[in-house]
């Protein structure tokens, strides 16, 4: 079955863009079809039609991307591998439409975040109580529904029994790591700064294995690879997953608005103890570490306080350090898959994703 | 293989509570092994590990007594099905952690809920930013465990992949309708009063499908039971869940805390537009709307204003109306299933089933 143009023909990158398009139309139309099923019909009128449709366009479909590729160590090239894997974009819905809930953060990609899309209807409407809460309340609930319509995916992407039953260890894994790695996640934020080795910990649990290993490993097991196979892919992905990591972490830090589609220095705004703020403490001398006490005692995280932040992050040294960090884990990655025999269009793929996803824009 | 008591033996009533004890100690040792496999060893020391152990106690287990009860229709004893059915009371501890979150909810089953540990647990240990936020965040990411432990539970049964094929339809549209149901009921409680037609809308979408029609559906798909016996089952769960839901919304204005483990009149202190209230707004003649009117602007509901709303629901008339409506669903849930032929044990377990989540006490 002919379902996405060669690596051989074409290029990993033209490969990777088409692999993109199809997760892409596949989970819209999956979401559709759910949306009228659920939505039809129904006394009440709200934007949840609306914001699901669009929630899950625009987005970069990394994960399912590993996933594929993963499968491709293995497997044929496949319509229901590529909806398997697809499911983690759902997935992934999942978790930003809660985590912008309890990280207050009011954009994604561009767009408002779905807690205030709700709240805003709220308001429009003219309903009583809090329409933050209710915009709240509501980004929970739709978050709930992409949680339940990947694993619905998955299950209808028509895979076989046996390949379903094979890959079903490692996505339970996955989620469950997911939820887990949050709550870790949210008691580090609430920490005066916790630990570089709690810091990576999270990074491990959540971020790291979540994007690149679970996601690599859970194609592979789709599609039956070998043991050693699996192996390397697991150590590519939990190196590269780090790296992944510290590169949104420097992002958040340091991105442009108009590519991160966040505004500039989110993560100091929400105070978030991301591993640049906790290296940058490690890395501070005694002069540098009294301006990080002022600013960490500072009420509020203004424009003027995200530049000075960022200066003493840089003159700590700890942006360059994670830099290193970066390539050193991509080398290392790189490194374990060519231990074991790939396809070559799988082999030439995971360069591609391992420069991709720790890209300096993005 | 002898799974429990036959009905024969011991009634129907013997036969239920064997069964709530299985699927409890079911569900206690499969919430235990994925704590120890997602919390152990882990840098964080979080209330999680034990607040999810202990909060799949205590529970009535409604909803796997009819899946299981749905699959005895058409099914024999299965230690592999009591586990299917065992696997929706961890979807109903996921919409109880997060509704108590969306509810404000301080209390569940007598203890304090999910979200109220959490946030304890933040202000011991001193941790910076809003402890109540935090509890929430918790809470949220608690029941997100719960969905997706549900769903491991019921794959990992033991049920053949036929079985799971036949009962993952049913499975998927109830998780779906529960979140969408809770959305319906936010903005219920959001407007000034709803429509009657608009609660009913609610309720039969929400509670009455997912505590009794979809269980019982469930179980009878896992069985393969005829289409006959699958209707009956339909028509006796969706009358049924009527009438638990508005006994459910009676105990939630009326009901004994002592008995329902929350304050009482809670539903009025929480200011939930449920068929009680919306029927008294219905049945009150203009002296008694004035008095709405005057109750529904009060700023707060306390205790004196819980005893005037419930003197004031009574002389509308509602409560007797809503005891009727009760009665006669009953009757004609009962009725429906005495249109098929069914095994003699999962008729009567039928019957007492009726009875027990429409009682005055419970």
């Amino acid at each position: 079955m002919t379902v996405l143009p060669t690596a051989g023909a074409t290029g990993a990158v033209a490969w990777l863009d088409a692999l993109r398009r199809r997760c892409g139309s596949d989970v819209h139309a999956f979401v559709t079809e759910r949306v009228r099923e659920h939505f039809t019909g129904h006394a009440l009128d709200t934007p949840a039609p609306a914001a699901l449709a669009e929630f899950v366009t625009g987005g970069k479909f990394l994960r399912p991307m590993f996933a594929y590729t993963g499968w491709r160590c293995g497997g044929p090239e496949s319509a229901a591998a590529l909806k398997a894997a697809a499911s983690l974009e759902l997935l992934h819905c999942f978790a930003l439409a809660q985590d912008d809930v309890m990280d207050g953060s009011a954009r994604r990609r561009g767009r408002p975040s779905m807690h205030v899309r709700f709240a805003r209807w709220h308001e429009e409407q003219g309903l009583s109580g809090s329409a933050a809460r209710f915009g709240e309340s509501a980004a929970v609930l739709m978050g709930d529904l992409f949680l339940v319509w990947s694993e619905q995916l998955l299950s209808e992407s028509g895979l076989g029994a046996d390949a379903l039953a094979r890959g079903r260890g490692v996505y339970d894994v996955l989620r469950s790591e997911l939820a887990v790695g949050q709550l870790g996640d949210l008691v580090n934020d609430a920490r005066t700064l916790p630990s570089w080795a709690e810091v990576l910990d999270v990074i491990r649990r959540k971020s790291g294995n979540y994007t690149v290993r679970r996601p690599l490993e859970f194609g592979a097991a789709l599609a039956g690879c070998a043991p050693d196979v699996v192996t390397a892919l697991g150590a590519y992905g939990g190196l590269l997953g780090e790296a992944f990591q510290f590169r949104d972490d420097l992002l958040g830090v340091f991105g442009d608005p108009a590519v991160t589609g966040k505004p500039a220095g989110d993560d100091l705004r929400e105070r978030k103890a991301s591993s640049v703020v906790v290296l940058a403490r490690d890395l501070a001398d005694d002069h540098q570490r009294a301006g990080f006490a002022e600013l960490l005692a500072a009420a509020e995280v203004d424009d003027g306080a995200v530049d000075r932040w960022r200066a003493l992050i840089t003159a700590t040294g700890a942006r360059d350090q994670l830099e290193k960090f970066i390539d050193d884990r991509v080398r290392r990655a790189l490194e374990a898959i060519d231990q074991v025999s790939l396809p070559r269009q799988a082999a030439s793929v995971l360069t591609v994703l391992a420069n991709r996803c720790t890209e300096r824009v993005r």
